[in-house]
């Protein structure tokens, strides 16, 4: 297990470092910006992507798979989406390596240059919509909801497990629609389908809301955001759907025969969730002791742990608990039973401690005895001896129940952290003394936006769907304002 | 629909390149040798996959997933490995893109070149290898055994949908062992989840066997395969399962402490199905009318059409179907109904035609009067109108039958084009005359399997794993040989 994990308080960052990687999450590889993910890691990730292609087939979508290697030149066709994603990024310019002539081992074949460069898809909108404007013609292609899972790349100069990587992994939902108003309701959708899954699975409380025009997606309309408090009192932005307009149709020429015979550029939505998600959850509920999963994503929901001396023992304990095994797999919980004579209970325990397993189990000889078993629940550190009995339904009760405690505990959490400003003194002092989200009137321009950033390092997280209209003045400039919107310092 | 399909006997490439595009499978992108693969065909690679990681998790292996990006460096470090994979390959030399001080767009930012050139992943062993390194200490840590789904670039010159490409999508295993023996029982254990999949849930017969010499994996000591004979006489490769020994533990300087107490290094295995397996699901069972697909891995399992005219006999078809749909999704099955009036019932039988689904039922205005339904098998073409109180039952019944069918079909069509031959003239002549495998004795030498590969075009398909064990004489050089094994053109 090695050292023990340095604490929340002490350093926030350092903790969360250095439990991803104890936790067997993931690590950095031996290439700059990109991590390995670990299998317990990856476990998680695809119990996510499992519940969300879930909601996203529910919700009318089919996956597909478009290439990893973009032309140049495709990125060029919309304006402003170039000047957001094709500067940092990873180029392909030869295709082909070759031995040295002066034994200097394998070389660029300089012969092997590209005549245009391909670049690693940073996004994919670019190649998508060129695939588009063979896909539709008529109002009857209609719309098309399709779904990517991939991995992408963004050459992020400094990089953190999960959070900000070169590479990730993610989904990428790309849709083409008959009016301005079907897109921008598919937008909507796709924002509630990530507040769905934040809250429900990930108990992870979020603000829904909209960006500001800085802070939009290159070549978005509007940018829907879904926005998320980590412990230390920073945002991050956990999903985003956008409406692009028909921005791409047209630098695409993607044009569809309209109900009544007319030719009509379609509309567009995009909208992606990534491994970054991983990040969230770690820094939403873990503690000083380590990981803390919701049920509902963790690979093993309860670990079962026989404690025993000698052979007799460990056999009577395996027959005892392969019924609970059995009887708890039915109802479809993961159950781990660790009877490894490698490792000590104690070893056990702190490893799935760590690792953030709901609920454990202890049986020992006294239990077999007694016919009891200590259950021992991973949120609240509480534990409580009860009969074998009534062991399996105490098990589901308590899934649910931490599932509910978690959010609970969350939501509580972030609603402490969002505070009412109203004079950029406040503003600043809540901003260092505090954290959190800063409910503050914003007078609606880049400008002001601009100066609170560059003055406090906290940016404009949303412009909340719910809550926040009143007549007030700007916290910056004192111009009037309709409406409160969230700061935060982010991820 | 478009122009009709070329048929098999005309030109079989031109037939299978236009069904892959009119079926919906995937279409060529803009961008070289890389495919964009359409909702339906994702459709059928999504079942395959879930079937797939269901097998390998059945068997106890996790997935995780590794860098898409590779040091060219790591490649030298298996000196067999480079020759085979580092040299026809993507390979990113800049990370960053400016816009051109000139005015010409966006242009390679020379001040951005990477010290050491990144090479877009062929296959994962070396970037994996050098992970196992830190996770592997002790015999405690063995078998480790992990499963990566990714997309994977060859730079091949000549590409096919499917069959051939750059850019594919695959699952890669990658395995560490205490013992050989242990590691070869592994490489065997997963050619066998190969042949299990291949026959059962593609209902593609193939051979077991292991590759010559020349025919391995660039770094392996042993490569076993399982091989598929396509309607056009030619075989192909569909899935390898390699033993690598300990080359790629030395190479990575990957030790573990023995249960002695000694460091020794590990022995490794990898193995791996790709995109390609679409291709083979395509050529193995389609037909002149288009695609034909085992139930087992069909997106859509029966299509239902109502035929009628005007709304009120489509509402009465619509509440009577409704009952039928509802049930058949209760056992499993995947209806599709299809009452779109924009599409006349003729086009959607064309439709579904092509698109392979395995059962059609029509139902129209007299079906309702007479309490029938007419039920279209895909396979056979055949056609019954059946009582609607056994439609349930007979399509649960058919789907089990058509499966069978389409596997004994194509296993019939397979042994029929095993050749036993003894002369090279015979060789000649029935790879020419008939094709298929031509199973003859070789005198075990490279010299002798790379002469016939050139007078012929033929390569050893394999050495099978059953039959063939007999004393003969090589049907090429006349010296003594052991046991026959297969020849083929191949894809």
């Amino acid at each position: 297990m090695g050292k023990k994990l340095t604490k929340r308080a002490e350093d926030y960052s350092k903790w969360y470092n250095e439990l991803v990687v104890k936790a067997d999450l993931a690590e950095n590889s031996g290439v700059r910006g990109m991590m390995v993910i670990k299998p317990y890691g990856y476990a998680i990730w695809e119990k996510m992507q499992a519940e969300l292609d879930r909601m996203f087939k529910e919700t009318g979508h089919e996956n597909a798979y478009f290439p990893l290697l973009i032309p140049k030149s495709y990125f060029s066709k919309e304006a402003s989406h170039v000047d957001g994603f094709a500067k940092e990024c990873a180029v392909v310019t030869h295709y082909r390596l070759k031995n040295d002539e002066e034994g200097n081992g394998i070389v660029v074949d300089e012969k092997a240059k590209l005549e245009e460069e391909l670049i690693i898809r940073p996004t994919s909108e670019t190649i998508i919509w060129d695939s588009y404007r063979k896909w539709i013609q008529s109002y009857r292609d209609l719309p098309l909801l399709i779904n990517q899972w991939a991995n992408v790349m963004r050459w992020e100069m400094r990089t953190r497990l999960f959070l900000r990587t070169a590479e990730f992994l993610w989904q990428e939902g790309h849709t083409a629609h008959e009016t301005k108003d079907e897109a921008i309701e598919e937008t909507q959708k796709m924002q509630g389908v990530y507040a769905e899954f934040a809250e429900s699975f990930m108990a992870m409380p979020v603000i829904k809301g909209t960006k500001t025009e800085s802070e939009r997606f290159a070549g978005a309309l509007d940018t829907y955001t879904i926005e998320a408090m980590m412990q230390d009192g920073r945002a991050l932005q956990a999903g985003t759907s956008h409406f692009l307009g028909q921005n791409f149709a047209k630098a695409f020429d993607v044009k569809y025969a309209t109900r009544e015979g007319k030719q009509d550029f379609v509309w567009a939505t995009s909208w992606g969730v990534s491994t970054r998600l991983m990040g969230a959850l770690v820094m939403s509920h873990s503690d000083d002791f380590g990981l803390v999963l919701p049920p509902k994503l963790a690979p093993i929901q309860v670990a079962i742990v026989p404690i025993y001396k000698g052979e007799e023992q460990l056999k009577m304990l395996d027959e005892r608990i392969a019924g609970f095994t059995k009887e708890l797999r039915a109802k479809g919980i993961s159950v781990k039973y660790d009877n490894r004579n490698t490792y000590k209970p104690g070893w056990k325990f702190a490893e799935y401690e760590l690792k953030g397993v709901p609920l454990r189990v202890a049986m020992g000889p006294r239990d077999l005895e007694n016919n009891t078993a200590e259950l021992a629940r991973r949120d609240t550190l509480e534990k409580e001896t009860i009969d074998q009995g009534d062991l399996v339904e105490r098990i589901e009760t308590l899934l649910t129940e931490i599932q509910d405690n978690l959010f609970k505990k969350a939501l509580n959490f972030r609603d402490n952290l969002i505070t009412e400003v109203d004079s950029f003194d406040d503003f600043k002092e809540t901003l260092n003394a505090k954290g959190g989200f800063i409910s503050a009137h914003w007078d609606g321009t880049s400008e002001t936006e601009e100066r609170i950033k560059s003055e406090t390092k906290a940016t404009i997280r949303c412009i909340p769907l719910e809550g926040g209209d009143e007549t007030g003045s700007c916290v910056y400039s004192g111009k009037p304002s309709s409406k409160r919107v969230l700061f935060a310092k982010a991820y």
